[in-house]
């Protein structure tokens, strides 16, 4: 089997058509209700809870927790520690997604308390936010910034090796750093950029793969491979930003096999 | 005039158009949007205020008041209860959405408390979610938990025999126990189980519709018929869950008496 | 040149495209996605953050500050001030959406604190907002509310004379008092108010082209003709209001100069 099938998301997005896993969401305000229409559309169960009372019998009945930080505030961040807690306690994956890492000294901070103690099973980012999570780690390995790609990939590898966690590098082509190989995906549509959240989705949908594969840089891959193939069917004849949304959605719940393996772009 | 004429939502709807009631909704985060948009499509006039500085004034102007604990904290949680007192005052329906009660403890003992404290005029929800406000009440009874059809048709009689408000048990088919006799809505369309948040904008749509007819039970059967034949509307042709729901705003904006007549499945 | 060449949005809205200045949001709950969305489809880059930990270095990195009041609450309020406070310090603009002032006395205080306080470079909101932000500067001048276009802008002439803010008051014809001249702006679509956001949309892109124009009122005027602009380019042919916001989004990225040279009805 070339790594290409072994790829292919196919069999996983049946999975979770199939077993509609529970996917427990800490996540930012503006993007709440995207991710789960986009996890209702691939077929998993979203849920979405914050309250510290409540946050970690949430996860106990959960398969994946995706952890946001998008609008984050200091009651949020605790009930994503007590979560997080919890998660590995029980084995399952936890997706993080360091939204504005870098923007701020706080929300700098906060990813990487929560990299640091949580050492979450993958996090997902674009590059200027995998490279604020890694920090000095980076500097000191005297990382040339002037290819944001390269830095990047290096901050990427860095914070796979200290601290575990698989790292996903979206943008033009997304790289998946942790698996046997580094993953390159080069699905998807520029109109995506235009969309809020949709960083944040493929965050959440990166949950629901884990839910279904154990081999996590594997089910990164194929949850931004569906992510890209779904952006690109929903551009196809899209007049703009706002119906580009909407058909994504459609994509995602109407995906054949034959829509991947037509215009799945992967590689190991 | 047959039970059918009589739940007919034709002219609820259009007092809905005329009068542009004002709908108070202390509702989670994930669904605001959606219930703002379809209160508007519908007629309405939503407001959305949620700080225990306001809630109070906020009902004093508000012809309804919607509750739902789907993204719950504490601080909200005193909210609504504010917010409820001066509902109960004022003599407007309080419709209560225990969105997730049963799936954490925390859920289930909001959901509950405000029942016991309130006793809001409705309660709708999917048939878990009912029976888990209804609680050991129905396992006392000793309720069979094979069928859950009927084994929430028995939690719903329980919650109204013992707190006096109408239950909706929403599905497939939903049923609706408080009035002269237990109504059915056979509307809706399976695709809706795909679009985040419809439970919630029922819920809102409720409200609207106890605004403006005084028969609760009857204005929730009414509802409840209006959301599923717009979903019906919005899922003739559509492509997917995204579509379906910017096509369900359009069918509440546009829904005709003729719409209604040629869909309407409702009995009593 | 006439007022109208003066006043055309094209050359603005070209350099939001070329320089997608960062705009600073801090919302309300019910209308984060849309803002953040129309604000993409209109080439911005918006960034919603409210944490008091982090929205004076948010601040520090946006080239203008938009400040909504819809779902406000105490935390929020406090950060609002820190974040305007180093709005002024760095000279960018900062827009406020009195959102429901008048409806409650907390939303009310809150609004002409932030007025008082702050002197926001623009204040946009809908007659009786205006008003409610006046008070009883206006009560005192013996206006006739009778007539409620005079009265509102009235109270926006006294708003402006007392804070120095410039002030739109949006409905069917929107003002702007503050420039040279009271600019009016005739685009537009009925339907539009079915939408929920679009007042905050329209605040938001008074945040961009803010950011692009330092003749705030012209580049009020420039975002409310755009907002107009892009309603009626949605509503042709939309079946409802859901429609309606979908093509909305399109409109702001595909608008093009002549969409602008044949809808624009803009007066001084």
């Amino acid at each position: 089997m070339t790594g290409k099938d072994f790829l292919n998301p196919w069999q996983a997005l049946e999975a979770i058509r199939k077993t509609a896993p529970i996917i427990h969401n800490i996540t930012n305000y503006v993007v709440m209700n995207n991710s789960a229409n986009a996890l209702l559309a691939v077929g998993a169960s979203p849920v979405m809870a914050h309250a510290q009372e409540e946050v970690v019998d949430m996860v106990g009945i959960a398969s994946a927790l995706v952890i946001n930080i998008g609008t984050l505030s200091n009651e949020w961040v605790k009930a994503m520690f007590k979560a997080a807690e919890r998660a590995v306690e029980r084995g399952i994956p936890i997706v993080l997604d360091p939204v504005g890492a870098g923007a701020t000294p706080y929300r700098t901070a906060t990813a990487r308390s929560l990299v640091t103690a949580i050492r979450p099973t993958l996090i997902r980012g674009n590059a200027s936010e995998i490279m604020a999570v890694c920090g000095e780690q980076v500097q000191t390995r005297g990382v040339d910034s002037g290819e944001a790609g390269h830095a990047a990939l290096d901050a990427a590898k860095a914070v796979h090796e200290t601290w575990g966690s698989i790292v996903c590098i979206s943008g033009e082509t997304d790289y998946i750093v942790g698996g046997k190989s580094i993953y390159e995906i080069r699905n998807g549509h520029p109109m995506m950029t235009r969309v809020t959240g949709l960083g944040c989705t493929a965050t959440a949908l990166c949950g629901a793969f884990a839910a279904v594969n154990r081999d996590y840089a594997q089910a990164t891959a194929q949850a931004m491979a569906v992510m890209g193939i779904a952006g690109e069917m929903a551009a196809a004849g899209a007049a703009g930003p706002g119906t580009l949304q909407v058909r994504f959605l459609d994509a995602l719940y109407t995906m054949t096999e034959q829509d991947i393996d037509q215009r799945l772009r992967i590689g190991a």
